[in-house]
């Protein structure tokens, strides 16, 4: 099928165009697509209308729209977050139902719409926003939509992501590379964590998965859930780094968005074949392969 | 206080302004304000910076947003639908968060929010959007935030709405002027009404309410739920109108989306000092006392 991706060219579009492979098509949808493999890649925002007519120009049979000002970026530029978040959405799902054929959409959700005890940021409620949206077209039989909500993915680049969740991956670069890191959480600090690669795996199942999902309109991704004193032993571990070289300063808005995730139910997820990284040791492993490629 | 009003020049609008009269200063934002009489008035929309820039120009102390298009206009122009109900509730919001004095905000939700048994507008999934933004804010500290969902209001102006539901209130004209009406649903056919005066009643009292009240976000007004017999049989007794005037060709989705509302409980609500009409008889006396009152 043809697929088209908004974000292609972040991490996890990345990824994402990796496992689909040769399987199927991909049009890509992105500011700067530099480098990607795909059928067809459009250089655009997704609040450009001649952009979308683009990416609507083929008959399109899905899509896994993951374009987003993430969270920090977000509370940096409020006007910014609401432009793409919100009428970028709606711009790309109003293309979307017009194109006639209820094709598949994928939302890129996060874990952060719950709100408390995880911080109320814009990109939250931006999320929690378009999920109503998503659901409200599909039960009205304009698109076949289903939102993921995506945990803590490990370990993106180092770069400057806009994140205020770029700790989780930090931790692994630092350990990798055998330099001191300060972590702004505490050792007891618990997270939802994925792998890229698994991330991609599942949005995947969720692609090809021709029919609805039947009543959920939303599925909380699976994930590991481990607190940063086991994930940094089993970092060491696997890289054989010492774990000293991890201190902590803990920030109480950080420690209390990022760090107090309560033990997660998936099992309704589970059962429409979404998966975890299966254990911690195999979500580190998959998180430092990464690494270790982006290295050659 | 000093209370602006967007929609103010609208039939919710009017009456609210009646209710504050000189009790509280009232700066009335609308496209028209003609006959408005109020402390200041701002003819202009929500989506143009040089209104809002206007509107706050005096320390505003508390905000009614009533403007929206309505379910009828919003899905015959989702696009103007999405930039009025959602860009302009964003800027609108905003303004009021940037005003630094965290002033109570009143939205007029509806309850359309809940979708099946009721519609799944366009114009359902706008207020329950905006809801989830009032929540955001209110819960980061910029502004003091409460949705009302209001639910039927009867007897609106027999001029075109946009609404959907206009027959709930073209049954009162009809028989009030002995004119014969053909109604889009059954008798059997069960509705939440309120009259326009205990709307404002209602908005008044959260607006007065000088704290939160506590937990919830959004409230669910109390209404008077009849059957569609059952108003026809209170509206002829009260008119003298003959019953058999009115006949009926049920519309599938009118029925299906405005005369199966269930048994609604309101207990909460109740408890922070929202009321209905108290009964069929007193809500029919206020409907058609306001018709009268437009006939002189």
């Amino acid at each position: 099928m043809r697929v088209l991706v908004t974000g292609a060219a972040g991490f996890v579009g990345r990824a994402l165009i990796r496992s689909l492979g040769d399987a199927h098509q991909v049009v890509a949808l992105d500011r700067d697509c530099a480098g990607l493999r795909v059928e067809r890649a459009i250089a655009g925002d997704l609040t450009d209308p001649d952009a979308l007519v683009r990416a609507f120009a083929d008959p399109v049979d899905a899509i896994v729209h993951l374009a987003t000002v993430p969270g920090g970026a977000a509370e940096a530029d409020p006007a910014l977050g609401w432009r793409i978040n919100m009428d970028g959405s709606f711009a790309l799902l109003d293309a979307a139902a017009r194109h006639g054929n209820c094709p598949r959409i994928l939302f890129a959700s996060s874990i952060a719409v719950f709100g408390d005890p995880l911080p109320d940021l814009f990109y939250g409620a931006h999320k929690a926003m378009i999920e109503q949206w998503v659901a409200t077209l599909t039960r009205r039989g304009a698109i076949n939509g289903l939102s993921l909500r995506l945990p803590g993915i490990v370990a993106r680049p180092r770069a400057p992501s806009g994140m205020k969740s770029a700790f989780m991956s930090d931790v692994f670069h630092a350990l990798q590379a055998r330099e001191p890191i300060i972590l702004p959480v505490s050792p007891e600090a618990t997270m939802w964590l994925m792998s890229v690669e698994r991330i991609a795996d599942n949005i995947r199942h969720a692609l090809e998965g021709t029919s609805k999902f039947g009543e959920p309109y939303a599925v909380t991704l699976p994930a590991i859930r481990t607190d940063m004193a086991g994930l940094i032993g089993e970092i060491s571990r696997q890289t054989g780094a010492d774990p000293a070289l991890v201190s902590f300063v803990p920030d109480a808005a950080l420690e209390a968005g990022f760090g107090r995730q309560p033990p997660l139910m998936t099992g309704s997820a589970e059962a429409l074949g979404f998966a975890n990284d299966i254990s911690l040791t195999r979500l580190v492993e998959a998180a430092l392969r990464r690494i270790g490629d982006r290295h050659e």
